[in-house]
């Protein structure tokens, strides 16, 4: 059913959150549809901790490891289309610059689906401010008096939201949960690039067996072996209970 | 898109409550999909004021009423298979035996959706006790050890809620904004044969005008013009975001 | 019972908010009571999406068409008392010296009780970002140490909050539901004003009617034929159950 | 403002919530309106625990305890139309037939308030049970198919919830707050006759001082010193801001 | 620190529960304190779906399958004071005599801990009702006047919730979360006793992993590495921030 | 069991409210344990309104009564380690710079603890903007990549709210209640110290009897007579349950 009518475009607040919390997702999306992933920062002051304890390191370097691994991490996944926004991050400011800046970008891709973190995150003020950041840059895309030459309004986008690392404490309830079975093998070779985050590799393998679990129970379709699980900022609207 | 390999089962508290709070989408499944409707009793003693104040005034001949404003009601929004369980209502008591009626047809209908009230109601006590008497009924429908000779175990159905009537006091919460303008015209049809709830006919042609409006708001389409809203009990489970 | 004791605040983030929200609301006040209006911006950036659609169509002449439909609907619904403070809109950016400016203001005026925006509303950034702007100042306002020459502190005044464009989504609950029968037809007056957003009048007519049923469902009075409703931000102090 | 047009019907679960929790109001409108008050059980089997320290303790010499504070303590509050119902609590069970006995009263009183406790009580399911049966009685009592001869069908009240002993684990949050200035000392004496709950004298004297504190905040009345706090079932409906 | 001071008690619906969901805690206090366990019915009809595939199944055949699987798992566990109601499952009816046997056995046990469902579980009606039938057990417990010859009142126990299923969906907040290092091998044991559950082994040995790693993330201690959520009845009441 | 292990580090908006909302606590760490008190501001301009009211007052003057009165209070508490940041209050900026000053400071006191305001206070915007300054200092003292030269990074530490002035409205709910009674009198002396806000001496001490009501009523221990109130940022994580 998903084709070339579909646009998502992914906005992650550090290097790696796309792959642990959607990696499946963007696969299936990039194998069928169409996605524009834009990475807003390196992650390299809150989540390259391990990187850290190498004696002489410099943000530089650090920077550049992390590069490589989003790379490696994108082309597993079959996404050819990311850019990497370079802001500082814990905490990132996100100003009226760079909201514009995402403005236009929403313009450009024109996504019917736009894929970034949900509201709450217990433990990641980023991620926070990032959802705030992407739905109010969302809000003015639509708006046909906020104007940009060569930007013509978009299109009101469906937003979901990424699953925070601790779900209840985030307040994260699995509105949508997608079978990511298809694209498992990608996810999981994707999350192997991130090497200065280990403890998340097999964190996140397990989610994705648990959210699988969820999605054979909710459906009684005894096919799906993986998911994700996200929110949606607004309702389901369509022609038929889904 | 929605096709025979769909069965919706609806169960109804009171003789109207399938037409103000789903008359648009029954019809909408009624024309493309199969639809079974359970009318649970004709709300004679808790939805039939009107009728009371005639002099003289029956339990039966209420009943005969509503009975004949059901049978109008269905056939315009193109129901064939209902049937109606005459419980008393206002307090409705759902009793084990109860439940196992509608477990057996529940494996009978072997539906993909069942559509009921949703959990709050804060004006109607009926409607939550049936809404946990549906849902407990369609966890015992799917166990393997609860045995009927002649029943075989159903696969998990989707579950979702009718709009209570005044929903933010209610915990009412839009997940599902289905577009009822193929069949609005049916849905205005099926709401006119209840002459003894007339203040509703223009409250349910509002909301069907607003949710119209929410459709065409959360998802940019134009052409919604009526809409009903649901809640779902189960998150939604797919390929796709939806 | 309302009269000249009463000074109601009013606070609009955009041109029309304060004729959807709460235009009978404010008649009434306008009527038996005093009201002062404070219209943040003119909304030209994010609700004027039709005059944008004008060919040459310039900031100036969109403010000028809002302009003249605020000092119509404001002579529809009585309210002599308004300003206009033009700060720009989507995203409307709210200074500690625009604080300063509206705890002024409410020294000025010493209102009983001011109407705003709730807290949250799902689609409208500007709406939740008034809605805490204008409760800081309040809190400023009542503050001794908080001072300005020629400005002596308010009492506190109760705060309540405008019903946002989808309610549910929003997590607003009526809390207070304002018969507003006796000024709905200024209401409408004022509404038909609103040329640039066409598409609110039917839906803000249908809300009335739809709290209507609530007014009298809730009460018991068949009375009321067209409502309002609101949050509140304190709970009710009073001498009895009201 | 409160007067003989004010019906309030009070419904106390056992013998001295009412006095605890709403004893000030209850003087209030005893003195400027009508009160009619209905406990339904002694609370000698939950709310007696010192009564049953004393050797020999009878199950009928707890009754006859409590109904002796029952009466001093109504008599300091200036009620004289009450009725105790004797069912027996801990737990409470609450049949169709007393279901039908309350509607009845209701039907009798037809009162403009109904007061009793709140949905959610954290370590007392009988105040959660009489809340839900309380609210279902005024429902059925409304309805014109709900016939006893006798009993003309009750317009809608207001309900009033109590507050719960531990409020915040309970969900209470005050949506009204109450002067009790003028009444407090009749609920002193009140409370002080309840010799079988000591410990709780103290405690509501405490939060009669607190409310106090709350309504004065909240309303910048400095005059009111003593408050009750209370949940509402509907939202306030009436002709101006309250 | 845990020592033969504290007395757990556990009430399990089903055969499993015990094991899925408090496992790791119910060994830890085996070794160090004490344990009884209540398991209210083997899930014959709700918790055994494999064993009905077996041509021929017999209801008797299905309990003796679980009852050995029970005593299997508690003696991994280090379990020697166990009972089986023998209730009847999917839906469990939870009658006065039973709250009045259950009462009884607190009052035997006289238990520092109680630890059973959770409040919500959106698949399991049966979980549901017996969180509130511990619950109400425990209040009748301690009051005095809930009297039986030889069964003196029962002090107020802490009362702790499992895990359900489907966390976010069900409510679920991890408010404690225990350590179970120690004594997960014992429970990786016991949990292999289910052979009628296969498919939950993997997913509770893949939660113990996530709940270590939130057990590391929020205490920072780096030596948890399996852990088991719990919702708490009560706030925490101690001596120190914990 | 509290020890020369446990470092509390507490963090006041404003003079007092250290005092009023955990003086017991804080009096039993700094005679058990060991506490650093940082208090952002003294509260002078919206704390301080009875200061005000004297004719010629200035800020510097209002600043020394405040310091006095601290310096007094921290003695009555036995806090010896406290500083005052003079940020101006109502309200307050607290900017990039003040986010890394408290960085360093949780660095140096490496604290178990940290105490400081809930998220939520429906009457205090400086509360909540506190909330969140501390709560995003204590995340980015654990990060690695934030480098301050000789300022390692500091070790998770665990994090509870005060309890704010209306607990209910502010959405507080009481998930650890600390026995005060040991400290009892030196919180009542520390408290007596604020002259500026006489009104909320007698409101603590009714606070501190009513929270041991609540702290024996969910421990059954009769000895605790005086008690605290606190929310947790996240879930308790230890060895047993608690």
């Amino acid at each position: 059913m998903l084709d070339k009518n579909s646009n998502l475009l992914v906005v992650s607040a550090h290097a790696a959150d796309f792959v642990w919390r959607g990696g499946g997702a963007i696969a299936k999306y990039a194998k069928h549809a169409n996605v524009s992933l834009v990475i807003l920062s390196y992650g390299a002051r809150g989540e390259s901790n391990d990187l850290w304890n190498i004696e002489g390191q410099t943000l530089e370097n650090v920077k550049n490891v992390r590069r490589n691994e989003i790379e490696k991490a994108a082309a597993h996944l079959g996404v050819k289309d990311f850019e990497i926004w370079d802001f500082e991050d814990y905490h990132m400011e996100l100003t009226k610059e760079r909201t514009e800046r995402l403005v236009k970008k929403i313009r450009e891709v024109r996504p019917t689906d736009i894929l970034t973190h949900g509201p709450r995150d217990a433990f990641n003020p980023d991620h926070e401010a990032v959802s705030k950041f992407v739905f109010d840059a969302s809000v003015l895309s639509t708006s046909n008096g906020v104007r940009f030459d060569g930007y013509p309004t978009a299109k009101q986008a469906r937003l979901f939201g990424f699953e925070p690392h601790q779900s209840e404490i985030s307040d994260f309830v699995p509105e949508v949960i997608l079978d990511i079975t298809e694209t498992y093998e990608q996810k999981a070779a994707a999350m192997n690039c991130f090497e200065a985050q280990p403890h998340l590799i097999d964190y996140y393998a397990s989610k994705a067996k648990l959210r699988g679990n969820h999605a054979r129970r909710c459906s009684g379709n005894k096919e799906y072996r993986y998911a994700e699980a996200f929110t949606r900022f607004f309702p389901y609207v369509g022609g038929e209970f889904k």
